[in-house]
């Protein structure tokens, strides 16, 4: 088969031309179209809505019996959407949609030159309500809390449908097809499905499998024969935008091993070739986002991203270079980094006063080090962290290289063997990896090895709108990933423990980071 | 597989006990139910309606995971309907309906023990606007005309369902599967699909495969989630009704040699076994239905049924015993028999006055045979015949013969060869095989080998629903068959011309039938 024949067969959009009917030749129209419709895609089995197979006589006799078919689905499993003769040149698009916890991302397609319409953000109305996924699911309890929570984030979807259609000057009704990546939670609420399983032992989802509903039976105002296809997940703690990510960073076709890893309040990580992959999920994140430490906030305008030190002196970088209100993340790490290279920061994480001298106040017999000085900050008081804040981070920096490590380890796999280290969404956008390896959270390779790669899951969720190639992908990825509990025993504590120091207490394991000798 | 295990896994209600979930067997809950239906039932693929899935945990966890699943459909379309605790003894019914352009019968089915509740027959609602096929067709040229049929007939079943439900005392929620068997017009109206192709040459339905539609969506009134199954038609000419019978008779089963016959306004013909099977239909019943003489009538009470002639006086049998108001086909077939053996019908079918003598009236100088002087019927005027009504009669008779002959004759199989004769539908209720052979209108064969079989269409219709093996015998009846057109050419005709003398020009295919001489 050549590349156009692949990319032909490929397609969710197909046209056929057929034989008008004759005496000879009387196939009834459903039957004609299918069979045609089936050896051209080299599938077993074509559904088809009532709905289309009563539009079908006219559309087929209209274009004398030339039309072009939009299909979705997998496996055994095609659904026929929509049938249009193929001279009228209406358009086809699809929509994918990265269902996060905090912010939900859509973006339209184009599925007949493959093209990205547009993109656009909106924070996910069920965090008004309850802002994680823990405080969601308990809500779900309340009568009407779980079609509250469904009814939000459709309502939601459906205006930012509207708004994209209206700026765009686009019909909805030409929206065919629909992928949603969300955790496990978040697809669940979306489905209507009861979560509360999710977080109480011994964690079980409605639902692991990938899913081919109707838009139309979800109230999702598109096309009416539109279809959505549902990642799967691995458990109650690996969603479906993982298997995403990993579909849209072609993992599971690398014969070298590679690990993707996306940080939010879970560390997720998964590790793996073509061959085999294993999977877990852990807390490591809560230093790392907002809410840990008084200046501590999630990356937004006034953030400090980025600190470096030249001569013990600080510079910085704030989001859109507004002046400091707080630090976000990666400035946090940068922050960790800066200080354990100029000594003010000890291998046990400690602030030493000895170093710090009229950067440290005292607050409540807690130290803090001044990060920006009250008259350069844009909240008029000094931007501090505490000690309990580095304390914080150390915990979390341990918890991510100990999973890292427990994880490769679990497969006789050494760190140092991996040759890609995706990291993912928000933290690894922003991340400078050469930091996080000088306080010891990732492993020390080689800077290049090192890729922030973004929004994968809306990525991966784009990919199967516009291949079928790639949504069959989806199951291969599914079975081949073995999902490790993380048991925090003993042994996890030794190494937890031995990962607390900066870089770590086995120095070997960070020969590119230089300990400052005091 | 013995019988019991056999018949566990034919069955549309599964039973099935699961290992509840724990910390080293996590399985989802939807994955964990299908993984052990699929291997129960040794099929491949399950699919479940979103609103399944978020009851399931609920039901399951009820249960302690022992559940009864009602399963319907085929090959790779298994649609899960319900779900409920196994110790719940909530009955679960199927509704089979024979869809006849005149008359409808439902059939009540219990799926659990496999008997029949009820069964009612109704008129078909669009008869009322227009009384056949071809009227209907012509009604749906009218803008909202398909719509309006479609509605008569989807709000008769629903009525109808209440009737039975309240009747018996039984929820319509509990009826979770249906089945229709209809010619192709029929099921074209029911489902709403344009049906003007099917009458114009080249004669293309929608669609002639099989189908399972959701009741839900048809407006039908039954549980929220049931399916539908359709029959497939062979062609234009040939409906599910027949395919039904066929899998009814067991046809497909049988190595020797049967044929179905189903007269009605048409003659519908299907002549095979297990390895081969040739259909075709034609026009051959006007005189076998009502309208065709001033007397003829269809089957009802007060027709004449059934007629002897002892001594030359008549004695007649009326359905229900009333006083008769006319003849209906099998009386006409007695009739014309009669009067053949006692030689008052000539070889050619025209009357002899000699034989006759005060029997014949003339009116408007047309002979008029009496067959129930004025005195003893019950319109207080003689019922007579006319030769016009014979000679209606000799053109049906000869065509029926003839496309028996030429379906015989296109497969070198000699009709003698045919272990069993099959008349299906209310005609082959009421005639008599030997009056028939007499004039020549079916084979001569041993009476014995003559079956009359009643409603094959609702026997094919009940039986999927209490068999997965039926079910998927339908696909395999549909491929097995070949459609012959019935090409009315010079070869056709001289045949017709042969089969118009009573019993037929070729005296030696009639063995048994002593042709009197006068």
């Amino acid at each position: 088969m050549n590349d156009q024949d692949k990319a032909k067969t490929e397609s969710w959009v197909q046209y056929i031309s057929m034989s008008p009917p004759s005496l000879n030749n009387n196939t009834a129209d459903v039957d004609r179209l299918t069979a045609q419709l089936k050896q051209q895609m080299e599938v077993q089995s074509i559904s088809i809505d009532r709905s289309v197979m009563i539009s079908l006589p006219r559309v087929l006799r209209k274009s004398n019996f030339n039309v072009r078919c939009i299909l979705f689905g997998y496996d055994h499993c095609y659904q026929l959407i929509d049938v249009q003769p193929s001279n009228e040149c209406i358009p086809v698009y699809g929509l994918a949609i990265d269902l996060g916890t905090t912010r939900v991302v859509l973006r339209l397609l184009d599925l007949v030159d493959h093209s990205t319409i547009t993109e656009t953000t909106m924070d996910n109305p069920q965090g008004k309500i309850a802002p994680d996924v823990l405080a969601r699911i308990h809500y779900t309890d309340q009568p009407g809390g779980l079609d509250h929570l469904q009814r939000l984030i459709i309502d939601a979807i459906n205006q930012h449908i509207q708004h994209i259609c209206t700026a765009q000057g686009i019909d909805s009704q030409h929206i065919m097809c629909m992928s949603i990546a969300g955790n496990t939670c978040m697809t669940h609420l979306f489905l209507g499905f009861p979560p509360q399983a999710i977080i109480r032992e011994p964690y079980i989802p409605v639902i692991n499998r990938q899913m081919v509903c109707s838009c139309d039976d979800l109230g999702i105002k598109i096309h009416p024969q539109a279809r959505l296809f549902i990642f799967p997940n691995i458990g109650s703690y690996f969603g479906g935008d993982l298997i995403s990510g990993i579909l849209a960073l072609d993992m599971h076709h690398q014969s070298e091993i590679s690990i993707m890893v996306d940080v939010g309040t879970n560390a997720e990580v998964v590790l793996g070739s073509k061959d085999w992959m294993i999977a877990c999920a852990g807390a490591a994140g809560p230093a790392l986002e907002s809410g840990v430490s008084k200046i501590g906030m999630t990356a937004g305008p006034g953030a400090i991203e980025r600190i470096q030190m030249n001569n013990l002196s600080f510079t910085w970088q704030t989001i859109d270079h507004k002046k400091p209100i707080g630090i976000c993340g990666s400035g946090f790490i940068d922050l960790a980094a800066v200080l354990f290279q100029s000594g003010m920061l000890d291998i046990r994480g400690k602030l030493v006063p000895d170093q710090c001298k009229e950067r440290l106040l005292h607050i409540n017999d807690i130290m803090h080090f001044v990060v920006v000085p009250a008259e350069m900050s844009a909240t008029g008081n000094p931007l501090t962290i505490s000690q309990v804040d580095i304390d914080s981070l150390i915990r979390s920096k341990a918890a991510m290289y100990t999973i890292l490590n427990t994880i490769a380890q679990s497969v006789g796999v050494h760190l140092s063997d991996v040759s890609t280290f995706y990291v993912a969404g928000t933290f690894g956008a922003y991340i400078d990896p050469s930091s996080a390896i000088t306080i010891g959270m990732i492993p020390d390779l080689p800077l290049e090895r090192y890729r922030s790669v973004g929004n994968t899951s809306l990525e991966g969720a784009s990919r199967v709108l516009l291949s079928r190639k790639d949504i069959e992908s989806v199951s291969d990825i599914h079975n081949l990933i073995t999902y490790m509990e993380l048991n925090v025993n003993q042994e996890f504590m030794n190494r937890f423990s031995a990962a607390k120091f900066i870089p770590h207490t086995d120095t070997k394991l960070f020969p590119s980071v230089e300990v400052p000798s005091i």
